[in-house]
């Protein structure tokens, strides 16, 4: 932001008076309520962060069921369901209960998510009356514990290769349930080990002999707490974090479920078995199942947001506390937030946890709107699950990033366990694996900018996406990317005409957003030529996929940053006037010219970036990491984590 | 490398044959002995690494004691002591040794650093005959475990700022050792929690009232078993990793040792109280005795590029084994390193770990010449000093980043306990701080650079380095930087004359020479002209060295990388035709141009790069990794890490 900034002479410069709590309510917005009420239900359970280290797994297990059970009790993790079952009604709240939550111990966040969010969210979504009947009620209270048994050892990302057999006996009028091999065994799978009683499993249907693609099934794993007959469990062990949630693996040997198990919203068996379908492509009807499970994604984005504000707030008050070395003859050591390196190391960070605070408050409108029925078409949906993937991958690698920079920058004491960062690098870190892995979710996230979205969003199939690029006259893609009509738009908002790469001021929101805009447009248009160029080559589809794949990831960052950006600096320029808007307009700009800063060499390549511009841009961050330094503390004040799992006593004090 | 490759044309490219042991004869070196037996102990006491998971703290600590002891009964862990102690008298051995240790549990190697590097060196480095003849039989043996008390709570890296004091009592001929308060008690002392005998304290010596800086003195912690008089210790408790080492905390409430405790080889004091040294600066005795501790950079270095090397091997078979989605209609799932991403995420990895692995051996090489008296001046031991600090800080942050990239390049495998990731990521994670933080050792590298270690290698006090630099002419330093005559060799060396760096071939390990070297002056002369022009502006001392600081850590990284990339270079010329070398050849240039592209920004903002060279060699990276495709197995296998300790079921089979 900041044409204040750009206009004020660096000896004028006013460091803005930002009141924290005022800031808090921004970041809040209109989930307050809710998320204090998670702040207090973490308050009370702070003593979780403790036992994590002290009890041993079985103990802990039992005891991060107990918290999940207290805090259901207090209508924190049900805000998603409908209130005839218990719940709360409001799925934007839902993910900024969780979204809250992720400052304290993240056993108890992700056995929150399996339990809440993916086995009742898949009994809500893909069941009907009669699954919402018999069983939202007890999951809502927690009485029901379940889990969400996709993901195969032999296939992870690629769901619609399950090996999990549901064959339907029109004699008995069940479902046979079959894990072919140990490849199809159910892995990794959350409550499994010893919570669950129930399972909604993906498997393969087939009616009469014929393969109906991957649906869903409620299946009994326990009875009166023993392994249901079939039925076989083995427990994942310990895990390099969470090991207060029980993963497990899972077979079944022909084991039978009634008709009504199918969860049948998209889909059913008639008794006579005969399959129905009110969406007739098959592949279309696969990804409207997994689309309803996009609130996975959103929480998962949030959830790693959270643990980088956790691991910032302690570096950032450590850093302000720690003296080392002398600065200055007469002066005795100075504080590590003083030297220039630490000011870079932690304040780009703190503009980027901003930035992706903001966007996930778009990601969760969108959310709650496409689910709330207010804005729910096919478009809103593939714009939401598109959103979905590309936050859930940038907010997870900024949280591993985000983790290892502070734990660094806390030195030794970073490494014992009772300081916090030990559990938050161990428990956060399979966050970028988890709910899709983040460079499949970045290519789902191309493959949806290549073909405007015109086949199914999840079709990961990189032949289909080729296919369907090729059969493109390479002028259509690059005549829809705006690239053109971008530049005339900037043309008109910038100074310096066609020179506005030039001649714009750094600070010029609308500079910033120019270049991230021009990035985003040119590898799109770079990508189709590309692959165009490579199948009339009489190239393989394979290989040339192969190898515009690091494009295909650039361009889903490209395009993720470019959102982000605009959803920061919409923010500061919808904000009353005041010190928390000029606060947020320096942590904007910081955020947008660090941005492009780490990616100067490719706007150098496509000429967007002049030798002598991009030094100044790094000069110019180096300087708002100044401005921004006195305001550090009360930054990560603002987001509001309770001090009592701000829990690292020889860093913060 | 690879004027072959450049010269053979894409159709006419033949793969080098490798021969795994002969490859890793050249790896191994002249070490190969000590590092078998390295590999048997390793393979013989594999079931540690199930143990780390399985046993309680306690338990484990006790257990990994034991195999430190069973394994210097060996005499693997010996080799730097003197045969006459019972050791094998091999400096460069004994690093050798510690490298290859690095392929197990790292409990088992921070203990064995801890007790046979840190304790055991400082010992015999900075004591004489008194205390070798007292300690050293029983150090090597295994006998009299100790530990190496430096590190403070208020002082980590600023070692000249300990709060510990030492006077000395000249009625009782005693040293009176004091803890003066809270940020002065020793902490995160390795074997201080549980196993220590015997600890080198570090600490200010204070002789008939004057200070005399920081010295090292042999102070009992324990007494058959019980916590000696005036001591007290505390655990550090629970870490993010290497919890089968006992780290403590120790204060000193009057201990009394007597005259004879102080290490004495470069200071000592008289019965009747006087201080005598034959290092009259009190700096230059200080930065003496901490020099020769240099060993221990060198090892951690090593055992850095030993992590990269288990992460890699993992997540290498681990992709060769791994289908996911269909990249062809007719072909099934592909596995994951025949995809372009996939071989981006790990290839140039491999290659900068065989880099490392050549750098070390060139460190080692020179740690040896300078502690066996084959190459001992100062100049060489500040050379020495130099490169193990860079080294170590290259190499450590190289195996955090390797460690991540190869646990998310293994998916939900990769986060069980069983699969070695957990273990790797959480005990080498301190590697970074430990031993001197990383960004501390890179200022000391690139001090030495501006003051051409004209000055005290290890004095950091930043404020003496920028009177020095501004005592110069800036004309003095620029002329000292051989850029021009760089330029000048370099003008005859490749083809193009001044346009050399358009002109060469990218394959031309001249060429790629001339870039990192380039880089390197260029930046040196870059940094004294920032400090210069600071300092003419009559502007602050600390604040001028704050704001350079990122070009500091930037020049430092740069001639790090130049050495790195020399050795990699030397080594391959080096080598006797055959596909070994070919294979070398094509990793030596995969690993140069990585480096170039991953810091292309700077190389155009500095007119070395032109737009279309950069995106050349972007591909021309993407070219090798193709080629080092096939290869890839061979060279992890190369690294002869034993099955046993290989330890990753799921993904390894």
């Amino acid at each position: 932001m900041a044409s204040e900034n750009a206009s004020t002479p660096a000896t004028g410069y006013l460091r803005p008076e930002i009141d924290v709590s005022t800031l808090t309510e921004v970041l809040d917005g209109e989930y307050a309520g809710i998320r204090d009420l998670v702040r207090t239900n973490l308050a009370k359970h702070a003593s979780v962060l403790e036992e994590a280290d002290e009890l041993g797994i079985d103990a802990f297990r039992e005891r991060v069921r107990e918290v999940v059970v207290d805090m259901a009790s207090t209508g924190q993790t049900g805000m998603g369901f409908p209130a005839a079952y218990g719940g709360g009604g409001d799925v934007g709240a839902s993910i900024a209960a969780f979204e809250t939550l992720a400052f304290g111990d993240l056993s108890v966040l992700v056995k929150v998510g399996v339990q809440f969010g993916l086995f009742g969210g898949a009994v809500l979504q893909l069941g009907t009356g009669r699954h919402h009947e018999a069983y939202l009620a007890d999951i809502v209270g927690g009485r029901l514990m379940g889990c969400f048994a996709m993901t195969e050892t032999g296939h992870g990302s690629n769901v619609q290769a399950l090996g999990t057999v549901a064959a339907y006996d029109v004699a008995s009028r069940e479902f046979v349930i079959t894990t072919p091999d140990d490849q199809a065994r159910k892995d990794y799978i959350g409550n499994a080990a010893r919570h669950a009683e129930l399972a909604v499993v993906f498997a393969q249907l087939e009616v009469g002999g014929r393969s109906r693609g991957v649906h869903a099934f409620v299946v009994p794993l326990r009875i009166d707490g023993a392994t249901a007959p079939g039925v076989r469990i083995e427990d994942d062990g310990r895990k390099m974090g969470l090991n207060g949630v029980d993963n497990g693996r899972i077979w079944f040997d022909g084991v039978r479920v009634p008709r009504e198990a199918l969860l049948n919203r998209f889909a059913d068996v008639s008794a006579e078995g005969v399959y129905e379908s009110a969406i007739d492509n098959p592949n279309r009807r696969f990804f409207t199942m997994l689309g309803t499970l996009v609130q996975g994604r959103v929480s998962i984005a949030g959830a790693g947001v959270g643990v980088a504000k956790v691991a910032l707030a302690i570096a950032t008050k450590y850093a302000v506390r720690r003296r080392q070395f002398e600065a200055a003859a007469d002066t005795g050591e100075q504080v590590l937030l003083d030297y220039g390196l630490h000011q870079r190391r932690l304040l780009p960070l703190i503009a980027r946890t901003y930035a992706l605070h903001l966007a996930q408050d778009g990601v969760r409108t969108q959310l709650h709107e496409v689910f709330s029925g207010i804005d729910d078409d096919a478009q809103a949906r593939r714009r939401l699950e598109s959103r979905a993937a590309g936050l859930k991958a940038l907010a997870t690698w900024h949280a591993t990033r985000v983790v290892q920079e502070c734990r660094e920058a806390c030195g030794g004491a970073g490494y014992l366990a009772v300081n916090r960062f030990a559990a938050l690098k161990g428990d956060s870190d399979v966050f970028t694996t988890f709910e899709g892995d983040n460079h499949v979710l970045l290519q789902l996230v191309a493959k949806g900018l290549l073909t405007d979205h015109a086949s199914e969003f999840e079709d990961l199939d990189q032949l289909g996406m080729v296919r369907y690029v090729t059969g493109l006259a390479v002028e259509t893609v690059i005549e829809r990317t705006s690239a053109h009509k971008l530049l005339e738009r900037v043309r008109d908002l910038l100074p310096g005409g066609d020179e506005w790469d030039r001649e714009a001021g750094l600070l010029d929101s609308e500079y910033q957003l120019a270049m991230v805009r021009f990035r985003e447009e040119h590898m799109l248009a770079g990508l189709a030529r590309r692959i165009k160029r490579g199948i009339d080559q009489k190239r393989d589809p394979g290989a040339v996929f192969s190898q515009v794949q690091d494009h295909v990831i650039a361009l889903a960052r490209a395009h993720v940053e470019r959102l982000v950006t605009e959803s920061f600096v919409d923010k500061v320029r919808a904000l009353p006037e005041g010190g928390e808007k000029e606060a947020l307009g320096l942590l904007c700009d910081l955020f947008a010219l660090s941005t492009i800063e780490a990616d100067r060499a490719w706007f150098m390549e496509h000429g967007r970036l002049t030798v002598q511009r991009s030094k100044a841009i790094s000069r110019e961050v180096n300087d708002l990491c100044r401005k921004v330094r006195p305001l550090a503390v009360d930054l990560v004040d603002a987001w509001g984590i309770p001090s009592a799992v701000l829990r690292a006593p020889d860093l913060v004090g």
